[in-house]
């Protein structure tokens, strides 16, 4: 059923990288030299109903974009951690409180400085197009490229497999 | 000459959602963490044609982007219902309202929470990239993206079959 | 040399529509509603050059996208009509004024309303993804889609077959 | 290992054009009719462990998107030259500056005020797109198109040539 090689009932969290991830890899610049982010909708929709049903969320980000927390609050994701150089203990900090042992969380991330995150967790998701060295590591390579649906790619398998996407009749309301 | 496998002519009536349907699902994000729609020129030459020619036309959408009833008035679009929860019931009234029959209707849509009134019309339609168990249950999938012409391929479809697409003078002006 | 079936060393004007041609069929929409178009900075190129090597170029837009005449202002495009219901009337006129014959003039458009001006000239050009019944008479065209570099395919062959694109020192510069 | 048949190792700077390079060909027109550029957030990784490892970076454009300088900086990219009509005088310079020879220097360009330039430095590179006469002047023409990744592409080569890719911890933070 799944296309991933993990026992996806396993998996109680999953945290993700914004640029490249979330948002694509090549997004709009502001007037002010800032970057503008994207989402997908169809990634909003299955980050919401994970939300619902209990799976935990969390977003870890080097960039500072604060803006995309208005996006998400909706969606019931709040664990947003921004502007984060070092991801790692930031990830180690979040499971720790959250009682989560590598087994039980996956990251997605697309960019070198998510190695060592990916390397601490048990499943390890890269989009298509993340960069060669993160591919080499990761445990599932999604065949949706970064912004363009690799949220709702992992999360669709992770609700399925635990029977927990269409089992109720909230998941046909927004 | 239509791909699609229903009588198109006993059709009067297409609704469309907005995210995912006539815009893409990669869309951009507004520093203030509100999407921003994207809309395709060949989608408003045929509603505008379609409302011009006598068939309804509503949107039901789950968002809450009033701004797009502006770029819908100009084409003749004006049944548009936004920030809906649950949008078989609203189909429902419009549909009483208007004296329409499901074999009538068509109904758009690329996400869960528009498979109850895609069951409900005799035309349910899918974008290329809707999520897999809308595409289970749709009559036609089409294919093109949402937000890359579906409403065209659509509506022409269903203006030819009803000889209504460059059947008069007007069919050449805007 | 040239892909065209056609003697391009004739063509002393070219005319190209905005939505679908010269900016893609699928755009942002503003928060007002109103669509924001896209450029390509190889048709800007190439636009430039051919205003400087003399080829009279003009626009017929049925939209009221004002701002883009400030666009097209730099690369010496100043025919510049906009808001037009009814094009056919506006490039007769337009051919009038300017001692063109229709041998002499190539249009570029993607929709039904292009078709009555495609059908006045000889060179009668779409983009790979224009309308179906555009497609169907024009007389050339492009493997490249609107927005993404339709007016540099044909200018850039126009100007090769006239011995006027690298021809100059002044073709390295901008 | 590399895809680029030239002795990476002894490449000292790289050189960028912006339109078609760093940023895509087809672009968003603000409401005043300028043009917003896009980035690429994985040319943005490269270039700043690029600066990091004392790669020479600089930038020519004929543009004038100052703002562009505020996304480079915090990327250590401060030699970004706008406005400029001709670029080889402006590249001969900065190499003189900074004590360059042409076998140290590689430029990335997608149009022809870009061949002179590229024509003067022993490694020049075209992304995908780049107009037909630069493909056939550039030695290493990229898999990747302007504004999707092209300068990733070219600087994980060059770095990882040289041993500077993922050779020290803080290739892993930002």
């Amino acid at each position: 059923m799944s296309s991933i090689n993990y026992n996806l009932s396993l998996i109680k969290a999953v945290v993700f990288d914004i640029d490249g991830v979330l948002s694509p890899s090549t997004i709009p610049v502001a007037q002010d030299g800032t970057l503008l982010r994207m989402a997908n909708v169809k990634d909003g929709f299955a980050l919401r109903l994970a939300t619902k049903r209990g799976l935990k969320i969390a977003i870890i980000s080097g960039a500072d974009c604060y803006y995309m927390k208005n996006r998400m609050a909706p969606l019931g994701v709040k664990d947003i951690f921004l502007n984060i150089s070092e991801k790692l203990p930031v990830l180690k900090q979040w499971m720790t409180i959250n009682n989560l042992s590598p087994e039980e969380v996956a990251f997605v991330g697309d960019e070198i400085t998510d190695i060592p995150p990916m390397n601490h967790v048990a499943l390890s998701v890269a989009p298509a197009d993340a960069a060669t060295d993160v591919k080499s590591i990761a445990k599932y390579i999604s065949p949706v490229a970064g912004g363009y649906g690799v949220a709702r790619d992992l999360l669709e398998q992770i609700l399925k497999a635990q029977n927990s996407w269409l089992d109720a009749d909230d998941s046909y309301y927004w």
